[in-house]
Order: structure tokens, then sequence, then C-alpha cells
């Protein structure tokens, strides 16, 4: 089996190195969260089986980033690779607590919900357990969320932990637009015991910190470019 | 609900600074890759759920760190936070490959694996699926097991990814030793694909990377004195 080797137009857009290649997936959040040449692993196919994949990832998830002689995989792990080595535009704050707020943030993302409900493992827990997944995603989701809300409420303004676009951004952008999407998870009526006395202006309207920050990053040009319809992957899996 | 303040004797050898806080309990492999001060919080009594508890972690979940001013939970944010601002020991590489690795290494536990088992999450897949999690537990283990023994292996030396300990030593050890004891995992019988070509010596003799890796961590003095068996509160719930 031979891995897609087509370039996406995205490429040339690709904000560090022509040497960055990101292998990866449309339907796949994770590889939402990094910047990249496109090389595409088609799932669906199986791809991720393969023995040229499995070079790169045994554990046979996207993404992967190849850049130059580095190899890194886990969405995290890349993250704090680029973040170390391509430092023109800084994802994370320098002042302590909001520094540890992001990382913390986007590992509850990364550990706490998205690998609960990522495609593989509803598969393999429907066929473990013989039941439908889609509510367990929702309560995995719904939970996360919950905390998240809370986290967040001392220190969201337009973006989540401030006036600026952080870890805890990149990471929660693909995270409530799945949430929505593919889960039908909804954001309006979503109540979980979060304090709403914070609500202000837009936000008092739309009711919540998530569905806030989810018209935020709506509205961002770097979420559109890079959400799953626009990979150009998609029109094979979406005709 | 009262938090226990009280402070373990190993309070005194926390290797950073005496405004390090762990709120933390004997059951928690995350807590375990963190050195601290220890401050209880019982989850057999649910004291995760205490609204002084909550204010510092809404998703209820330890270990959380209290470093001076700085509140930080999740043991991979709070492992990158002191690995950032306590530099006398460095446990990240500075070489960029074997660091991206230790990243890696350290993120596929941390989400691929650990979220997977943990305690609250089975209990609450019990719940929705009706069914027992133990054996989710253990193909989650074995899978992630046989991922990073491919990874490793032409890295792995002495320690994970070579002569010296790193970030991904302190993440694989709690899970190998929490995959042997409480998940019954049986190290000497495991074998998912695993290529053993590179075995030598007694990694030849044990039969696999991870046994081999868990038989070093076992001799650490750290590891010992860092088990969920000798700290102060595993008397109360392991009399």
């Amino acid at each position: 089996m031979e891995l897609d080797n087509r370039k996406s137009d995205q490429g040339s857009n690709a904000p560090f190195s022509s040497n960055l290649q990101l292998y990866s997936h449309c339907h796949s959040s994770c590889s939402w969260r990094i910047p990249y040449e496109y090389k595409e692993v088609d799932l669906a196919k199986g791809e991720q089986y393969s023995p040229e994949f499995e070079r790169l990832n045994p554990l046979h998830y996207v993404p992967v980033l190849v850049d130059d002689n580095v190899v890194v995989s886990d969405s995290y792990a890349i993250f704090l690779h680029l973040e170390e080595k391509y430092t023109q535009k800084p994802l994370l704050p320098v002042d302590p607590q909001l520094r540890a707020l992001n990382l913390q943030v986007a590992s509850i993302v990364h550990s706490s919900i998205q690998p609960l409900h990522m495609l593989t493992v509803l598969k393999d827990m429907e066929k473990m357990f013989g039941e439908e997944s889609k509510p367990w995603a929702q309560f995995t989701i719904n939970k996360g969320f919950s905390a998240l809300e809370k986290l967040l409420k001392d220190f969201a303004a337009t973006y989540a932990t401030g006036e600026l676009i952080y870890m805890a951004d990149v990471f929660l952008a693909p995270q409530i637009e799945q949430a929505v999407q593919k889960f039908g998870v909804d954001m309006v009526n979503w109540r979980m015991g979060g304090d709403f006395s914070f609500a202000r202006d837009l936000k008092e309207i739309l009711g919540n910190e998530m569905l806030w920050l989810y018209e935020t990053y709506k509205a961002l040009p770097e979420f559109q470019a890079s959400s799953p319809q626009r990979q150009f992957d998609a029109f094979i899996h979406n005709p």
C-alpha cells in the first residue's frame, strides 16, 4: 500500500518551512491543530496500517509530522516541537499562570476528551461492549466542556485565555467544532452546572463560554482554512 | 468537606521548592510522575468533588500542583511547567529527534493509554455499557505497549530513549507498574507483534522491551520512593 504523496494547495502556505510534512486525514481533529504541507493517509482505506506509515507511527494514528530529520507524532508533542523550534509566532504566553493554564486546557482536550471519542476508540468499544458508542462520546464531551468552562471563566475574553490566540484555542477550536458537527452536541442548550454570572454582551445572549468561543473561532480565517472540509482529501471522502 | 492538609514525610524531600504542593492520591498513576509536597485528596471519600478542590481543578482529577501563585493540573502540563521553571535537572534532551521522541512517548502514555483505563472512566463505562471494563483496560494497555515497543526499539538502552532518564521514563514507569499490578497485564507472556531482533543480554532473556524497562525502573530509588505504597495515604487505603 502506498501513501498518497500528492501535495495539497495549502502546501505552499505552510507558515514554517518547506521541509515540514504532515501525514494526515481530513477527518482527524487532532491533525487540524497543526500547520503543514499535507500528505494524505487514507484512514478509510487503512493506509495507517501500511508498513511505510507504521515506521512513522506504530500507533497508526495521524497526525505525524516530518520536519527534516525529526519525526514526531501526536498533536500535543507536535505542537510543542513546533513551538520550541519556530519562535516567530509564539502560541504559549510568557506569564507563568497563563502559560500553565494553556498547557492545562490543551491537555484536558488532548487527554480527557478527544482520546475517549476518537473514531478508532469508539469502534473498539462497540466491538467489545456491543453497544452504540455515540452517547458515550457526548457524555465525555459534556463532562470535559463543563470543566473547561469553569476553568476558563476568569480568563476568557475574546479568546479562551485572554485577548490573544494561544495554545488553548488551537486545541479548543477543532474540539468544539467536532462536538457540534460530528457528535451533535447542542451548544445552545448545553448546560452542565456552568456558572454564567461572568457572561457579558454576546456571551450573555449566547448563554455559555464554549458557544461564545465557537462563534469566535468560526470567524477566523485560519480556522476556516484549516477546517476538514477545506482539505484536499475531503473531496474524496465527502464528494 | 475539608481536604487533608497533613504533609507527608516526603514533603521535606521535595526537590524543587518549599512552595510546591501536589494534591494527590496514592492510587493515581498520573500523580506518581510528579515530585511534590503531598496533599491528600481522598478519592474514595469523594474529596475531589469538594468546592475547595473544584476551584483548583473543575475536572475533579488529581494531580493538581500549586507552585506559589501558579495552579496547574494534568500531569503532562505539570511536567512541562516544572521542566521549564526548574532547570537544574532537565528531563527533556537537547537533541531535537530525541526530544520529540520523549514528548511523543509521554504523550502516547498520557493520551492514548492512561485516559482509557483510569478509574473514573472505567466506572463511567460500566454504568453506560453495563459490562465489566477490565478487559477493555487490558486491551488498551496492550495496544499502547505494542506501539511503544516498536517506537523505542531503535533508541532504548538502559532507559527508554538511551542511557539517561528522560521524560519518556517518567511517564512509562508508573504506566508499566500499573499495567502489571492493577490490571494483571502479564509482561512475561506479553507479545503483540513486537520485533525482538533488537533484544540483547538481559533483554533477550526477559523477552521484550517493556519488561526490560520495568525491571530497570523497579531498581531505581526514585521509583521506589514515589510508588503508591510509599505514600502516606496508602496506609489508610491499604492498611
